[in-house]
């Protein structure tokens, strides 16, 4: 059997017909799988801005759109970038597709052109990062990822998800814990849909279990994506990242990031990058239930900092940059 | 002010006139206060398994009750310890209360006594928990914990939030950070519920923030609870803590345990305790509400093991015992 024939995953689908971008609405899933449409740029600020989409790569995939919108329906082009360009701040892959659209539309070239080069590329990024990180897996791994950097993050496929399905379509026996990861849940809602809607064992856990599981030996890898990687290697990633990282190095089990390229910012600092405070509400809420007492605040830092001495390597699409070995593998 | 003289929070009532246990209803706070009664030791060992009272303490001064009202009603006493005994396994102090009260009886001293002797000897203790470790605690202090070792958790006081109550009580200028908890929230829920009753301010996290935070500086020293302590200083505490303190090691954070004398199993090795895995739904649902996709698993271990080298010290009602000093103090 083709693995790869099954049924992908596609979180992005643009009509061409009916000009309008068409998002999984990722608030719903795993229990409801609707589409959410966009007919304008501010539909697609929106989207990002609330989370109907997310993931690094599928923002600027979305972004991409957004631009190409703002060009057909002939709004300001200059305000759609800034609306667009402010929706979140962490990710640098929306700053790097809007910036590809800005210089398509400066040169002529039509917005959607270059908006569905980056959605073609991307698919082909996604399955090179694959294709090149399956070759960290084992026969009989058991991988933990944290979020999720799979094909909902993505144009399909995913970056860590990417890696653990394509050692799963080479015949790995292998097997995924994924961090629930709160407060929005992306583990438990959309890495554990995506892994089982393919047969791939999964379970998952609280965030505070990574610890004990590694302890008893049930980690042998950890895998995840990233929002923005410095040139140092400094990687910005879903808080709990850092944590996880600092668990895998105290048990010496190898600690991988897998992301395109398009996620490298190789001219800003530490400093200088924002890491994104989203609403309280996310924290104290579940579901619109409330869980906390009324009138105690919560810290919601949507990522981290993970420094490169706690990185075994990352993947890219091109190779695989090895920072630390581990005495493990 | 008399800052003690605050209204207790105090889960545990005995009714002398019914004869009748009557439990702060754990499961519903913060949202309601509802109590739950116990007119029979099967209504306490079901109050215990599913978490109507929860905390190693308060497990065990209930299991005492439970066993007076075996007595009261005349019912078979070693049948109501055996089906107390297997409510919970992992805190020892539930068997600790047991065998008590056991012995009460077969030296003809009603169980009765023995259970409010429990319960006003662990007021006590908490009081003096709190007394002799709140010198660890500095003037504008930020201090994490982890789930609920607070009133809710003891007969009032509790004990790592006995800590922070007398460093308050003390006139010191203090923080707190939550650990929401997950999977049950009783961080979220109960501790911040609890401090913010008593105006200290407190800020709820996601499991997974703790780490950054540290690395931020806006953590001086983590202090929790634990539900066994070994005679080597092994703690097995609530799911999480053993990742905090590794955090808490790579950060230079001193990290404190707080638990009365009667946590200790001086018997016991580690291959012969259980670490109880509740029901996988207490993950995969919140609240009610299915937040994981159907047919897929979790793990659902409600405890964990922190070794003693991790460990900066243990808070008894008789000593701090110093395990490990850190560069920090």
């Amino acid at each position: 059997m083709d693995r790869e024939k099954i049924k992908e995953i596609r979180p992005i689908i643009w009509d061409d017909d009916n000009n309008q971008l068409i998002l999984i609405d990722q608030r719903k899933l795993p229990n409801k799988l609707e589409y959410f449409s966009c007919n304008t740029y501010e539909d697609v600020a929106f989207a990002i801005r609330d989370m109907v989409v997310r993931g690094a790569p599928a923002i600027g995939i979305s972004a991409a759109y957004g631009m190409a919108l703002a060009e057909i329906k002939n709004d300001n082009i200059e305000k759609a970038y800034n609306v667009l360009k402010n929706t979140r701040p962490t990710a640098i892959n929306l700053f790097w597709a809007l910036n590809r659209c800005k210089n398509a539309h400066n040169n002529n070239k039509p917005i959607i052109d270059e908006a569905k080069l980056i959605h073609k590329e991307d698919r082909e990024i996604c399955k090179k990062i694959g294709k090149i990180g399956e070759k960290i897996i084992n026969d009989g791994d058991t991988i933990l990822t944290h979020c999720n950097a799979g094909a909902l993050a993505t144009s399909s496929y995913g970056t860590a998800l990417s890696v653990i399905r394509f050692a799963h379509y080479g015949g790995k026996n292998i097997r995924v814990i994924v961090d629930e990861t709160r407060p929005r849940l992306q583990g438990a809602k959309l890495s554990a849909f995506e892994l089982n809607y393919e047969g791939i064992p999964v379970r998952i856990i609280t965030d505070n279990t990574a610890g004990f599981l590694m302890k008893k030996g049930l980690v042998d890898k950890v895998i995840v994506g990233a929002d923005r990687i410095l040139k140092d290697y400094t990687v910005f990633n879903k808080i709990g990242t850092y944590s996880l990282a600092i668990l895998a190095k105290y048990h010496n089990i190898p600690f991988y990031v897998a992301a395109p390229l398009s996620t490298f910012d190789f001219k800003n600092s530490l400093k200088d990058i924002e890491i994104e405070e989203r609403d309280e509400k996310e924290v104290l809420f579940i579901d619109g239930i409330r869980i906390a007492p009324e009138g105690v605040r919560a810290y919601n830092y949507a990522f981290d900092i993970t420094p490169p001495e706690l990185i075994t390597g990352i993947i890219t699409e091109k190779e695989i940059i090895t920072l630390n070995k581990t005495s493990y593998i």
